[in-house]
């Protein structure tokens, strides 16, 4: 007589980018793979409302920062992903934005695969892009700019970095910068951008809270005083696309993306 | 006694970003705003697949490059959804990736508030992003690359633009760019960028068709003599984070993005 085989559920990850914020922009991928969870990682970059509804089967664990507590390690959410995933479950990390954007995804997939535990990713709404959008400029625009650059704001750049920054042209989008803005400001300027080139700082994009701050890079630091981070900072000639003009500024914040006035 | 007062069913256009391809990467909100148009303006850019299931209640207007006619222009397609706007319709035009990565989302923004029409944009997944992704490539990664810019392929680079490419470092992200790849690499070979540094081109990315081919700098044009656009070229060190292991390349094909194996 053979032996009985238990059949042992196999248990693998999923990094889901859960996009800049509003539940409804996550993906019908994202909100299946949410669905079938049976532990979901997040932190407060990713979408949070109506999580319970999304994954009504999972366990949550809060991995952000939080007042007074220490952010979990990253080699640490990694290896209690992987020991899940060795115990047969579904495990979705769901991150703000994309994963591949400045979120370590690329890490958090490494070590899945080192682990030989399988792993996917959930591509997401990245805010370099969608959060200009959310103010009415378009990161490309025929005859304005053909190419964006995406940098991070959490560490000021090298020299060399600010010298073709400003020389490439195009529109230059910075995620979390309102800490480094002075010292970007200052990197661009020395390096020759145009004192009247627009810069456009957009705060908590996609929410109720929503605001645009517009100036030039000679009177941005001043203008941005009291901006404060989640913001997308876009420098360039795009964002006069949307000066001026509040019909040019979409009202992302009714429901469905139906604006009906 | 009072006039009756007909109500008027208001129109509007929503811009809706399609994302790279299956029909499980348009966002919830993008979902609902198909599921409510009456018409919809389509290219072969955005999602086909499922489209009449997801948008039930509309017709649908092919204004893509189709063989043998020429494609609509885009004063006439924008031209063609005012006036079904102004004629109480909710118009979607779905177009693929995200609309204002070269999209000509803007234009069509820009003439929806000429023409006092109300617009909206529910952002896309960029393949920008998310295609070299679907290959295991993350555009930034700790201590490999902390910025990256997407630039298009349809028009060769200007001088200053390939130096400046080349200096900033990062990652390179080139859109529909194999027509122009020979220019491309030339151009930044000229600019003193390393023949070793390592580049991948993603075709059809996730498709069944999907192929990844991987080379450097010196050697790109020749290994990549058969692919077609539509295709996402990486430029950078990043292009190694996805190097010699299948492990490493999530199979997004699978539905729902769970791999079981």
């Amino acid at each position: 007589m053979l032996p009985t085989r238990r059949t042992r559920r196999s248990g693998h990850i999923t990094l889901v980018g859960g996009g800049p914020g509003p539940a409804d922009l996550l993906t019908l991928r994202a909100a299946k793979a949410l669905a079938a969870a049976d532990v979901v990682y997040f932190d407060r970059l990713g979408p949070t409302e109506d999580l319970a509804a999304l994954a009504p089967r999972a366990t949550f664990v809060d991995v952000g920062k939080t007042p007074g507590h220490h952010k979990v390690a990253q080699e640490e959410i990694t290896a209690r992903m992987i020991d899940g995933a060795r115990n047969g479950l579904h495990v979705v990390r769901l991150k703000g934005g994309d994963p591949f954007v400045f979120g370590r995804g690329g890490e958090e997939m490494a070590g899945a695969v080192a682990a030989r535990i399988p792993v996917t990713v959930v591509p997401g709404i990245s805010s370099a892009i969608s959060v200009p959008g959310a103010a009415g400029i378009p990161v490309t625009h025929r005859n304005v700019s053909h190419l964006f650059t995406v940098v991070s704001g959490h560490a000021p750049l090298a020299a060399h970095e600010y010298t073709h920054l400003a020389g490439l042209g195009g529109t230059i989008v910075v995620l979390m910068g309102i800490g480094t803005l002075p010292a970007l400001i200052a990197g661009l300027r020395l390096a020759g951008l145009a004192n009247v080139t627009p810069i456009a700082v957009v705060e908590n994009g996609f929410s109720h809270a929503q605001r645009t701050t517009t100036a030039t890079l000679d009177s941005i630091v001043d203008a941005s005083s009291t901006c404060r981070n989640p913001a997308v900072i876009v420098i360039g000639d795009v964002v006069n696309l949307a000066g001026g003009n509040d019909l040019a500024i979409p009202n992302f914040l009714a429901d469905a993306g139906l604006q009906s006035a």
